[in-house]
């Protein structure tokens, strides 16, 4: 396996645009991340594109030709990868894969959702379908249940607050207020928070991502190559991708999510590193509690102590382990297929100091966790400038 | 790159499966393929899942863990590919690219789809969103109208008849007739094509392929690994993905697919071959004229000679270049995402010497050809014993 760098980076406004189509958002993105590649169309051998439910969404399938051709890649392999809310993290695992492996030099990895055309009833049947049709989801369980469950299960085993989860959706809140892509850029308060309506007890409103249109985009290529094209090559240190059952009631602990603790170990094995190196991270909080077990899955917090280290202010900007500058899911918004590569781009412009008012000052080593689903998928990244 | 075997191969029948679910099917192919290739669940190290409409189908997304875990691949990598018609075909291409490129050793990719849960118009909805929904579609198009346009166009300029179609059924339904597995083991006379009611003029009943359920199974590693595991592994000489335009009325000419020449022209160059080599082929035919067309896009007639060429008896079993030993998508069965990988379940029992009463005497070097939509997907794999 050779060295494998992220060349640019591209991402669209995440937020409603109705006068957008899917392939605008995607083509947009994949544009933007060209350009700031440094890298013409023509050159790129492979096209990734993470799209959950553009079908049921927008009632478009086979899309990844569908945008290739418009971003004037055309004749190359455009795929399609779904893998839930994982989806784009599972795209650029496997253009990782095929560039590491020698098969493509150049790769596009395109995330996109385009989720606000639908009602909301609607919206929340599509993304049920990432869970057990057959099962939890028959028997009534939407996503807000499944890690409102999940949420219930976590403070009777470790003693989380409805506080611990207030103080994720606050710190995310006012992060995403500096993002300028950032769907919701309104900084709340912890009473807000608290106060919000209950969606499915313990998680209120502002406990719940945003459903949101978007795109993102990153192009790979050998390190080697990469600072033909860029100044600022972001090298992919460390990156697997782990299953586990779909069905809550499947699993053993629903506190933990084996897929995430599985793919981190690959991922800090094949970097070198372990959780103390890392400074700072992009995690999937599609909840509140999501962020908090990611804390004790990734080795960030001990199990249970993920809520406290938030409440602390220690993924805070100002704390010793930043998490989601970029607002997260929770405020910058959750264009399900976008996600996993917009998290990498946040990490590669942390990491590229190009984050202007919400830049860090120590950012060196960076992850990036994508969960699909309530844990069946997961993608762990590690990133290095 | 380092040389890729295939180890195992399994299918489940095709048909209307109205007692099996998707994942019934899909887990029941990757278990015949497990046994085939003697390989316990525990050593596949990534699960390669090709569907095109899952949740469009049957309501279910994020199907690969549901699947991968069902079958006892635990915490491996697992991901759906979407390419419509060509869902498998991409799903192995990118396992060949893990495995080829030392990412992974043993793969296992599954391709599934169940359709005759849904009435035939919303079938026809779902297949038609392969399609360019704003435009072709939107337009009133829908597959066997595109490639209605498609075959009369390949007439007005070659000379193309309604005898050359109806050609490709005759044999295909000649040859699915000795295929256990097959959907619909009928055979049917030249006059019965002729004479069946038409769909989309010049597109009859039997020019066009079958709504099926069904799954398909292949097992990859290392071809130096390989004989640890089976006494026929079959060697995979070249493979290749390459795309087009979604639309047809952004191609130039609609008698060729660009994206199957290129893929072709790729795979013939990692095997060092050319298609005079090749001993027989299991290709797309999704509707007659497809058939035709691959049979001019991969070299094998001139372009306008594929309807003489199986008018002539020259694809039929004891001819020079069989097709379609398996009944093909006509006969055998059409399950969107089970079809690529179930073309190359039959080209590798053929260089096996496996495939009974349909055996073919000279099965050295095969080839497969599997086609989304209307050409904007293609894949070519080169197999040989």
């Amino acid at each position: 396996m050779r060295s494998v760098s992220i060349i640019g980076v591209g991402m669209t406004p995440f937020g409603v645009f109705p006068e957008l189509s899917i392939r605008d958002l995607a083509s947009e993105a994949g544009r933007r991340c060209l350009e700031n590649g440094k890298v013409a169309p023509g050159y790129v051998q492979a096209f990734y594109l993470g799209n959950f439910a553009g079908p049921s969404f927008v009632g478009q399938n086979h899309l990844a030709p569908y945008i290739a051709s418009a971003l004037g890649l055309h004749g190359v392999p455009a795929t399609r990868f779904e893998a839930a809310c994982a989806s784009s993290g599972s795209a650029f695992f496997h253009a990782f894969s095929a560039v590491a492996g020698g098969i493509h030099e150049l790769a596009l990895v395109v995330g996109v959702e385009k989720m606000t055309s639908q009602s909301t009833a609607r919206t929340t049947d599509i993304l049920a379908a990432a869970g057990d049709m057959s099962g939890e989801v028959k028997a009534g369980a939407t996503f807000p249940s499944l890690f409102a469950m999940i949420a219930r299960r976590h403070m009777y085993q470790y003693g989380t607050t409805r506080e611990h989860l207030a103080a994720v959706a606050v710190k995310n809140h006012a992060n995403g207020a500096k993002n300028p892509l950032a769907h919701m850029r309104k900084p709340i308060t912890m009473e807000q928070a608290l106060e919000s309506r209950m969606i499915a007890e313990p998680l209120g409103l502002y406990d719940c991502s945003l459903i949101s249109d978007g795109a993102s985009a990153v192009l790979l290529g050998p390190s080697d190559l990469a600072r033909e094209f860029t100044d600022k090559p972001v090298c992919i240190r460390g990156v697997a991708q782990a299953s586990d059952y779909l069905a809550l009631d499947q699993k053993e602990d629903i506190t933990t999510f084996p897929a995430v603790t599985t793919a981190a170990r690959q991922a800090y094995q094949m970097a070198g590193v372990g959780p103390k190196r890392i400074d700072f991270a992009e995690l999937h909080d599609c909840f509140t509690i999501a962020e908090i077990i990611a804390l004790e899955d990734l080795g960030f917090a001990e199990p249970g102590c993920g809520g406290p280290m938030t409440l602390e202010g220690r993924t805070g900007p100002g704390g010793d382990k930043p998490v989601n500058t970029s607002g997260g899911l929770k405020s910058k918004g959750h264009p399900v297929g976008a996600t996993g590569v917009a998290q990498l781009c946040e990490v590669a412009n942390q990491l590229r100091g190009e984050c202007g008012e919400r830049q860090l000052k120590k950012a060196n080593v960076g992850l990036a966790q994508n969960l699909g689903g309530s844990g069946a998928t997961a993608v762990v990244t590690i990133l290095s400038a």
